[in-house]
């Protein structure tokens, strides 16, 4: 009766510190790690012998962040992902998932300090690496992603000429404010990829399309950035958006004399539209695995 | 290229309510829609004639709360979700998450008052239902559960005999702090359920195990709590748990000539473990798709 | 040029058990530590040898909820202070602020576990003691309180007869809902005082007044809680009152031809009103002292 | 009985557009305010004659966004404040808070964008503006600051030579990794000042001086900061800076045959030093009433 079921130790709070030459060099991850695999006995019996502890996980994970480095963070997930499976017997299969924060340099008389950093704040880059299986039979699934990336357009955007229905109160505007915070995810055909460089040129696309495209509708913007990504990088399989329209309510000031042509708003939180879409190759297969226990892509 | 996507308004504050008596009730709610259907025209050519605005999603869930009421969040989450796939043409699916808050009445004099309530603040009750399909083909998953369900016992909890590697360092412990805060799902056979009664005796159920079964792991705890569920409930076809591991360190006071035998404690923030597991019938047909989205569950 | 300084160690989360019988108890807390004094040297010169590390002081904490037991907190704060001003040669103030995380016993079988615990989930209890200066001269204050208890009355409640100007669009209300999160302190005329059962006593007025006083204002609920408060417990010197206007928007549903007789609410996150008061015995001097760095009083 | 009070409406979230060319200028605010003045019988009598509602309030800084701007937060405080307090009659004083987050444009093709935006992520600017009383004798305190400003350096830190006691274990250091996340505000002589220039400056200097000094602790590299600030700004009279230590912990690699030296940290969520300090000028009034109510500073 017992079904799936995963283990492991998260939010591994791991700070690497290059400092080969005085320009020293910072990388800040959250790491966690899950182990699949013959554990069925710590269910049904409480028997540990094949339970690898997750304070084990944990070590694993400081030790290689020193002896296999952390850059960039998809090859640090697939180097832990394959030593869980290949080196420890019980274990059939891991999900590695790494969030990264950025930081960059202080500026001290116009140049860039040393050894002396300020958090970027922006987006956090993640990756999610899935092995499943030992052996020719591996199979190896690299998500990469962002999230938290806020934008805005304070115009060239509509929303109009939608369905309506007796509950239907809301007004078409031709003019209006869009925000989202974002999260995208990516998933790689292979693992033989430049990950810097490919993060960077979809990050870049992603931002750009956002801004170009005149937007009818944010489930338009977001089918748009996904088709720009697949149609510039051909290492993508498939990519998942997932948008909170973070509604910008334009305040009635005529009320109080004032006209208010799109210039003053309320930010409202709760509640917010939620846009989810995926984009992929036709002549890529499905890999739903890859996305799995994902909070927020569908 | 465009593959599956679903758009909704999500996190309606709802406030119900009763007061047809002096005596009144509330219930208290944040619901979430997510409309799933022919939209491909939405995204592709930012066409919205498809698309009932998630403004219109938001007023349904209020006029729904009024005209159907919203106890239990079973039955309001199956009222929403039928009237979007049967009523709205374009839609053919959808999936209704309702989280609920619980109040108590003050008590004033000895006597609970009648009008006048205090948040109990302990787990959030929630449900996720998803309606698949319109007429005889139309499938209908409900899931039940809750999270935010913090427990810990100080004693009756064991982890020894685990598998050692070269990173291993910890040591066995026969005695030590087991504490969770729990997130569980369950997905019902079909819909014909007495929600709430199903709702009290399964957490009363997942709480007795907690506290009764000596612990060998949290694979074991979580296994026995999900294996007592299926067997109490005819009604479950699988329950799902997800479970960190709150690390309670016992601090060392040998240094300052203390001893101190599981007394004093630290309770450590992150990484902690995280312990996910399904148990499932054996005769019951598998349904991913009910659990799709969401968080946390594997 | 250095005017006033503090440093001490936030935040250590200090879990205490008492398991002297197989009827364990449990004590969950978040502990912070300040020290006031002689530390010019350190912030001018970089000169450490007045400074007791924070971890020598998070040591003390946890060192101290062996040697002194941590219940109640006030006393375990009061030795926690006294320790460092008086045993500590450069400090001669302390602040020492306690939060106090509320947990039952489970129930099995109907009845209460040895062992296993769920957190209760309602108010945080706290409390915030400053000694200030050594011997005969040394000065005392506690603040005891509580923080996140959320309370709610679905009548009983008005707002009318307020000033108007020409931004004001409010319509007068007779009934409304009413919802805080209450946070209160209180400060004691002495610390000879049976800290539980004022604090029970204390918790339970507030809880009275808010459902008993048909509220004009929620200024007037805040008042009359003090004022009973004051009435009825001689120890209290003063009490602060931080309580946000939660509010309640009451949702137009006429337009879908239903109507809403105060049933069917949005739970607005953001702006919210925010009232505090002060009430205090005529006869009591001030002492501010008691109150700085607090959040939210005023 | 009823000693000091004020009421207001807290976290009014207002995003103003300037689109007077097509290079359109967004500003992203907070805006928090707080009247003082006759309000006893609003206590006492539940009489609402003296109170303008929150919803007033609300009301007013929408239309002033309008009417008189929002850049620098600084003057639009100013401007909220003083209307308050000169042209409502029962109000006395007044507390008004913002925060700013900050844009910046998107690139296309090289180029900044005219009307699409991706939010900063570093630090929130924040002013408090407290105004008492009104005619001649009015006062004005401007705070002026920042916080979230997250800073690490990856060497040039000690913490040695410092007090021990019976409960001091901790190693002595001459290389560690220092990271705060800084809050800091600055009281201004008077109300006649470059804000925008003023502000630019002051971040530099904390960056450059948290960068630049070879730190013996914390408080040392916090009261050249504010010192360095007092020297270069005349128009500062005062500067309060409250820092957590934000402890990245060695990991121990040797047990795994890795050394470590400064390369792989832990970074510790809590407990936390916490380091408070003001550096005042010698000839500047003391004015603890602009402080009030403001969270961390001491």
């Amino acid at each position: 009766m017992l079904a799936r079921n995963q283990y492991g130790k998260a939010e591994n709070r791991v700070v690497r510190i290059f400092r080969d030459t005085p320009r020293h060099a910072i990388h800040d991850l959250n790491v966690s790690t899950s182990l699949r695999g013959d554990f069925a006995a710590a269910h049904t019996a409480g028997d540990q012998s094949h339970v690898l502890p997750t304070d084990t996980q944990k070590n694993t994970v400081f030790a290689y962040a020193k002896s296999q480095g952390v850059d960039p963070i998809e090859d640090f997930a697939l180097a832990l992902g394959r030593h869980f499976v290949d080196d420890v017997e019980p274990v059939t299969g891991a999900r590695i998932e790494i969030d990264e924060y950025a930081w960059e340099r202080i500026e001290v008389d116009g140049r860039p300090h040393d050894h002396s950093f300020v958090r970027k704040g922006q987006e956090v880059r993640t990756t999610a690496v899935t092995i499943d299986g030992e052996g020719s039979d591996q199979q190896v699934f690299v998500v990469a992603g962002l999230r938290d990336l806020v934008v805005l357009k304070s115009t060239g955007s509509e929303f109009a000429g939608f369905l309506r229905d007796e509950f239907t109160t809301l007004n078409e505007t031709h003019d209006r404010v869009m925000a989202t915070s974002l999260s995208v995810g990516w998933r790689y055909c292979h693992a033989e990829v430049t990950w810097q460089a490919s993060y960077d040129a979809i990050r870049a696309a992603l931002l750009e399309q956002f801004a170009s495209v005149h937007s009818l509708a944010l489930q338009q913007t977001l089918y748009e950035m996904g088709r720009t990504v697949l149609e510039r990088r051909p290492e993508v399989a498939e990519i998942r958006l997932s948008a909170p329209n973070l509604h910008h309510l334009l305040v009635d000031l005529e009320r109080f004399g004032l006209d208010n042509r799109g210039e003053v708003f309320h930010a409202d939180d709760r509640p917010y539209g939620l846009i989810q879409a995926a984009v992929q190759r036709d002549d890529s297969p499905a890999a739903d695995r890859a996305w799995e226990t994902m909070a927020g892509f569908w």
